[in-house]
């Protein structure tokens, strides 16, 4: 499949610069181009290398101003990411073919309901009056929970598990080895000094569009649910507390943890490695830095922070300063 | 199934204000609760939501004295969390049908020992001379290697995996995605720098009523076991490294990880994203606050500490305003 | 199987001192050996059981001058962590049989092909056109995707999952959970702040005698690869985001995470639960701190690093013990 400069341009609403029927057959980094690659160049650290790139065609942003000679082919664009995202989606779209059908070596239980056009793999296993929706694709060796419910065009992927009673939407994608619904830690010290249980008897519910990374684990509510909201992405290796609830559009990197009953707002960007205590408030539009602590509540949006203590980035960068320059 | 008040309260040998013929059917968190519903009030945080709530009771502490008028109906008890978890293991209890017997599709060494009642499901693979005791439970998925010994009444969830000659005690749950066993970090580099593995020919040994969180990983020992007391609480991704040992009754909370030969106390409570040098000593009742990086042994029992580095809370938290106003 | 301690000096090139013909058949922890066995002493902490221990034997460091009397048999040896894990290498080697043969409990797809000497275990999914080397091991549960490649000698442990169009080298060890070529973390905000994903279309490549520790995740690149050089060894839990590179002989600790696009320079040592920003390069060699947040580039090799902020190791040690000391 090839398509010339001048279709992709005209794809992405963007203008070429240089040659317009050059043909573009493949994806490439920026560094690594080669004849036929079309590549992109978003973050300005790259910048050196497409006056040397081999590649056919670069994707710019329309502000870029070349410091230097540019050999390779420009097509300019608003937002180069959202760009170049766009066209390896439909390339993706392309080249996929849908599989459906189930597996006879999947283990479904005869009172769970399954939709049109679903992809079950071998290994896999469907829990009592589970619900499947329509085109879903769980792949080999996850396991869906007694009474899991899946909205329409999910992805589960290998060793995802799903425990019993969640809620899934439509067009969520659950990366391999997550864990949605295992029993949160909560434990009640007896006069002994001896933890007993509290039994978990909540669910996990997921909104529509959200992605989970690998081996990311989410706690199932003690009463109640957890909520991740529509549209929230999730790193690899987080750790979701029981009865948390995470706004729509949020972004959490990896490695971080969010404690029992904290709540983030919609629209939140937040870096790996951050532990939010338990039972807080974060306003929306909150971005906050790698590393953090967040002990507590943030009532006011959009705010930005880092550090432990946590403080507003400005202070943040002075005392990361001082810091450094202490004796 | 409906309980009164009345009934609950003589349960958890309560006392009730308010109408003891009122009839609960379910739990819901208090700033959700309606007709029906019982809650708790334990963290004073939640205080509010205590005058407005919809439930038809709340158990509190016999301690706690309102502020405003209060309609529902309270149960006052010693340690409402504490009566709230009884309860909810009461009412699962009387919901759980145990489930027995082998799957077909579970792939079982006909070497290995099955016990009494024990539950298998599909997909799960059993090894030669594995010990399977009384009434345990494994889910789908989860693989129990060459020689493993699990006691009895202990559920393995989905996903699990437990290498060779580990033994699990009784009454312990693993959650899913728990690894124990898997080979430490265990490298000598030879003269060029290319790292030779160092065997790992120990096991890991969990006592009895021990809970692993989800995605969490126990190495084996080099030699001898790598130690989890009865009655140890680990969070989801917590990384227990080779040697360690963890005394009885203590809580580790998500995402913290002890370096290999550490031995951590009894009755420690550790928080989240804590990380424990290799080869220390933490004495019995530490408490260890979140994000704390532990460097060397702490010899006194009961001690209250937190930062990286690591200083008794008072000092810490002192340090925490002094960075916060640094100029 | 018992060796004289002569005999065993012999193998590991090291000198007896006290009795050559004392039998040993097995390996114990210094403190916890008894007749018969044989331990080593490399980290001076534990030079005190040295005068104690009840083992027939103990390899030291032909630099170790004893301070008091010791009763046990010494091997002295140029490096006893070295020596030690060469010989319970050898021990491992003749006690293992090695398995072979397909099970037909596993689904393998009929366009794979399948080396020499391959060990399936049953429920392993191999997907179409996988290449499976000659004496390669995958045990029960694992996920090898279409078009993965795999050398000859390595072990895939329980629950694995290698994602499509991955390479893995020769004698690599993938331990249980372990995700590789997950779907990086690939989001760009469209007008509406709503995130769309951008595609994965790269892989992940393993270099030869790479170890990745249990539920470790390695992020696909978007383009191109996520390379892990020939000797890395990577600990449990950690995090590779997608392009990462990390150069050959570098060992990362446990909990550790790097952001997308960074280069890891070769024979490197992180410690655990370390975070690096996306996008920077580490110079060959360098020395990277516990808990340590590493926000740009380090270009000159062989530095040793520590904290957050990140300094060379002796001004963070003064910092330390600055911040242990302000009032």
């Amino acid at each position: 499949m090839k398509f010339s400069v001048e279709q992709i341009a005209e794809i992405l609403e963007g203008e070429v610069e240089g040659e317009g029927g050059v043909l573009i057959d493949h994806f490439a980094k920026i560094e690594e181009g080669r004849a036929g690659s079309i590549s992109f160049l978003a973050n300005i650290k790259y910048e050196p290398y497409i006056y040397s790139t081999e590649s056919s065609a670069v994707i710019v942003s329309r502000e870029f101003i070349p410091k230097n000679a540019v050999k390779t082919n420009l097509i300019r664009v608003k937002d180069p990411y959202l760009s170049v995202s766009k066209l390896m989606a439909a390339y993706q779209q392309m080249k996929k073919v849908k599989k459906t059908g189930l597996s006879p070596k999947a283990e479904i239980d005869e009172t769970a309901g399954i939709g049109m056009d679903v992809y079950i793999e071998p290994m896999v296993y469907v829990g009592e009056q589970a619900v499947i929706g329509d085109r879903v694709s769980i792949l080999a060796g996850a396991y869906i929970g007694h009474r899991v419910k899946i909205g329409p065009n999910t992805v589960i992927h290998p060793g995802v598990k799903i425990m019993e009673d969640c809620v899934i939407g439509s067009n969520c994608v659950l990366h391999p080895g997550v864990v949605i619904g295992s029993e949160g830690f909560g434990f009640a010290p007896d006069e002994n000094g001896v933890y007993q249980d509290i039994p978990q008897l909540g669910n996990v519910v997921l909104g529509d569009n959200v992605s989970i990374g690998a081996n990311t684990t989410i706690d199932r509510a003690t009463m109640g649910s957890t909520r991740i909201g529509t549209g929230v992405k999730l790193d690899n290796l987080v750790q979701i507390g029981h009865n948390v609830e995470v706004g729509e559009n949020t972004v959490v990197a990896s490695q971080t943890g969010i404690s029992g009953s904290t709540k983030i707002g919609k629209n939140c960007m937040i870096a790996g490695q951050v532990g939010f205590a338990g039972h807080i408030k974060i306003a929306d539009g909150t971005k906050i830095g790698a590393k953090s602590g967040v002990a507590k509540s943030i009532d006011e949006p959009g705010g930005v922070y880092s550090g432990h203590p946590l403080l507003p980035l400005k202070q943040y960068l002075r005392l990361m300063i001082n810091l450094s320059k202490m004796k």
